[in-house]
């Protein structure tokens, strides 16, 4: 039995969301039953979870054991190996929670050639944290979260486009707090004209995530209040080459196909690596029908709105056998006061 | 809402029980919405959790928000004031979860002459983590824990002296975990005879607690298994003026009364901060009985043992009123599979 790991996995929670496109990882160094170190990557480019440990452990780290939530790394990304850290530090034990199926070489065996023990320790959490990650970085897309707040009866609005609020202020901080663990937002047009969104995080000190607004005809109304006074960058993604606009912070992406696969490609490429879907039914519908989204979180309001089929959250074109349809697993049930929380993975 | 001063106390909660007569502290620097450094107190003597964050911040501390779980100290102690360092490095605001009433002089005052915003935003579960740290540091004596394992009709023991096993392996675990928490473990000779108990920490990388025996009379089998191989430091508190031992890791203190509060005194000026008592009912009802004791852990095993009233967890020579008796306030209660723990603080 041991904390250390769970403090590991815990410091790697601590900045999920603020590494882009690299994975949040956390370090801990201990010696002779105390913490020496502690760290956390902060930021893609900043020292690595593990470099961070050692240098607040200093002399400490000699025949120390460090535990980390991801298998430490053996290239030469933007810092050097952490191995190589490891090792010149004098540690004497290596003990991780996930490997990192993406490095390319195998960071045990050059540990154990420097007479280090290496120690692999499974941990559901951990594999929890990495596993969009992992399939983030082998497509070289964001991980993908559709957030839905809707009725009992899977309505985002009344037939009549009546949506504020469906869901309560539980929800509303709840939100905030998706919006500041993902590093974009990303909507349709529809929505904006809509709702007049904001997608901002109103929690203290909090992040607020870079908006993505996807418009195939590019029919965008730049007097929306997101466009005034936004210090936080605006990406419009569109097919139409007339696009333009002089708002400082405002993006125009002009691609000759705006399909899901396309924007995620150059979202990555942009640096973002987890990105919140927050749309109506059609940009909903078109994610939760393609092969890119890892998670679903649903929130339910304890009322049923009825009228057409208008505004479901989910709608598709074809009809699909049961068999066919998407599948998905309930990974956490939550109650945000009278309304419920379920974030559930595609299967 | 922020979750920046939780994860301050997350951390301070992780190096709670490796920092002696000093506080467990966490800090968490935050700008534009990322953590930039974190940290936390690991050792008496060594650095504050505020100075560890602020030096892996570096130059991001600049105008950013610090988080801590305790308020900043304003004295040069081992190490210089927290204030200062936070005033150096140009921190903007200063967020704390507890007052410091130890403290010499008011930091928030030196803060904001620096032009700093300084906020005490009360937080109970921080409260919580301070409380007998601050009865501790007053009357210069260490927070005390008492532990019984017992029956449900509250025996240690059936009247033969038969007590192993009477928990079940979750309620060992669980102790081994309170053990590792605390600084040093405290028993009587009586248990050493009877049980031959190790008092060690059987958790990975875990500290064993300095352990420390009360025998007024002096009468130590130094044959048994506790002596044996030590690398933790054995203290031995007696009346016996001849009570020597070329064994290493002991050492004898001669007190001409080895009351509860001697013995604390002379404990807290040795470093020791926390102490857990995990003894027989001679020893455990003087400390329930005394005016130390801030915290009862019980655990029951799902059986009744009856026989007369020998090792009954709590005996007393006089009869007490039920006004006068101890009331205790009951602050957690956890099932250990088929076991019970309760935690509970004196009223």
């Amino acid at each position: 039995m041991s904390q250390y790991l769970n403090y590991a996995i815990q410091l790697a929670k601590m900045v999920s969301g603020q590494t882009g496109v690299n994975p949040p990882v956390g370090a801990v160094v201990v010696k002779d039953g105390r913490i020496v170190g502690m760290g956390a990557h902060l930021k893609k480019g900043d020292k690595h979870a593990e470099v961070q440990a050692l240098d607040m452990a200093q002399d400490e780290a000699k025949d120390a054991t460090i535990f980390i939530s991801l298998e430490p790394c053996t290239h030469f990304g933007s810092t050097p190996p952490c191995v190589n850290k490891i090792i010149d530090f004098g540690i004497k034990k290596v003990i991780y929670a996930v490997k990192d199926t993406t490095l390319p070489s195998n960071g045990d065996e050059i540990l154990q050639h420097a007479g280090i023990e290496v120690e692999f320790r499974h941990n559901t959490e951990a594999e929890d944290l990495y596993k969009d990650f992992f399939i983030s970085k082998s497509k070289e897309v964001p991980e993908v979260s559709v957030k839905v707040a809707c009725s009992l009866d899977g309505k985002q609005a009344t037939d009549e486009g009546e949506s504020k609020w469906i869901t309560n202020k539980a929800v509303k901080a709840d939100v905030f707090n998706l919006r500041h663990t993902h590093d974009a937002v990303l909507t349709g047009r529809g929505t904006l004209d809509a709702d007049n969104p904001q997608y901002t995080t109103r929690i203290e000190e909090g992040k607020h995530p870079t908006k993505v607004i996807l418009s195939q005809s590019g029919q965008i109304d730049f007097e929306l209040d997101m466009f005034k006074n936004t210090h936080t960058p605006i990406w419009i993604y569109t097919q139409n080459e007339n696009l333009k606009t002089d708002i400082e912070q405002v993006e125009i992406i002009i691609l000759t196909d705006c399909s899901i696969e396309n924007i995620l490609i150059d979202l990555y490429q942009k640096g973002i690596g987890k990105l919140l879907v927050e749309a109506g039914p059609t940009v909903t519908s078109a994610f939760l029908q393609s092969q890119y989204t890892n998670e679903l979180i649903l929130y339910y309001a304890p009322k049923i709105i009825g009228g057409s089929g208008n505004y479901q959250f989910y709608q598709t074109k074809n009809i699909f056998g049961l068999s066919e349809v998407p599948q998905f697993e309930i990974v956490n049930t939550q109650m945000l006061e009278q309304n419920i929380k379920l974030e559930l993975r595609k299967k």
